[in-house]
């Protein structure tokens, strides 16, 4: 085994934050681990609040309630992908100005506790970036309908008029808070790459 | 008795929505009802995703988790208050552009069951309007105040140094989905008028 090997096996394992107070729930990451929690985030969330540039409301920040995924379980890759419909405004202010967040709380999974949603050690995400429609006809919309669907069994049966179409963010900010001290540095690169580090052993 | 109060006493006893499939849970308004089930979302969530337009980044929509309160559990007024700190992007965006929303969804509160997030039977709120200070000398601070440390019982030991102050939203347009054929007309006096029929009787 490598020197290289060592060294990720090491990073992999290494104990959880010294300096918590609050034990960590199965299977969370540690809060030291930027990229692990926030995928962990993704993965774990069916819901999540997607906003917009409003073109009804002025412009104002308008954020709706949507479901995503990001990968079969256990295969997710950091992506968010949606099932939008252009009755709804999201889609329709998206494909106007592609400017949007998507926001998720560790609260809703359990793990928190009795802490306060608002407390900076129960995770909180928002990746910020481009809504984008994704190509009917491309591998990825294969990827992500199979994505969706498995996470969220209806969907397959939602009304046809309604033309439910597949858009995916386009990440290009993150804003992770998992712990006292502020957001933690984490670029859409370090992110997306998460996990990918275990094919290099 | 006048015929106005009996007008009202069948408006409270209406029975629920004659096409429903799917039973209520225990509490949750007929969805008929659009200002009850509005406040009643608001009166059980105790978070959400409060958005604005970020100013560092470039004018994109940045939602972010909060906590919030409209009032001691039994007493709420349908008004978010919430407590923020400039520490946080939300307070800062807030200060430079009030335009903001604040989005709820029924399906943290586990009445949704095995319904999907995104179906439309399983409600969510999206207020939109302006993020204002309340100003701290003010009756309305200590108001807020009560409702936000008796909903968030840590929030007064928060760190005195980060400087969290109490913000309002000013509603000025309610999006509220609560069932198939979408969004239910709702204006901001009808939700913030919602309960106060009683007190005609």
């Amino acid at each position: 085994m490598e020197l290289k090997s060592v060294a990720v096996i090491l990073f992999l394992l290494r104990v959880p934050a010294a300096t918590s107070g609050r034990p960590l729930a199965a299977g969370k990451p540690d809060p030291d681990d930027a990229a692990a929690t926030a995928r962990w985030l993704v993965a774990q969330n069916s819901w999540g609040v997607l906003s917009t540039i409003s073109s009804d409301l002025g412009g104002s920040p308008f954020g709706n309630v949507v479901s995503f995924s990001d990968g079969v379980p256990g295969e997710g890759c950091g992506i968010p992908y949606f099932y939008l419909t252009t009755l709804d405004p999201t889609a329709r202010d998206a494909l106007t100005d592609g400017r949007s967040s998507f926001t998720l709380s560790e609260f809703p999974l359990g793990s928190c506790g009795k802490i306060d949603p608002e407390n900076p050690t129960c995770a909180k995400l928002t990746l910020t970036g481009k809504l984008k429609l994704v190509d009917s006809q491309s591998s990825e919309a294969e990827f992500a309908q199979d994505a969706l669907f498995t996470k969220h069994r209806e969907m397959k049966d939602w009304p046809k008029n309604h033309n439910f179409q597949i858009f995916k963010l386009e990440i290009e900010d993150i804003f992770l808070i998992d712990w006292f001290g502020g957001p933690k540095p984490l670029s859409p690169a370090q992110y997306l790459n998460h996990g990918k580090e275990l094919s290099v052993i």
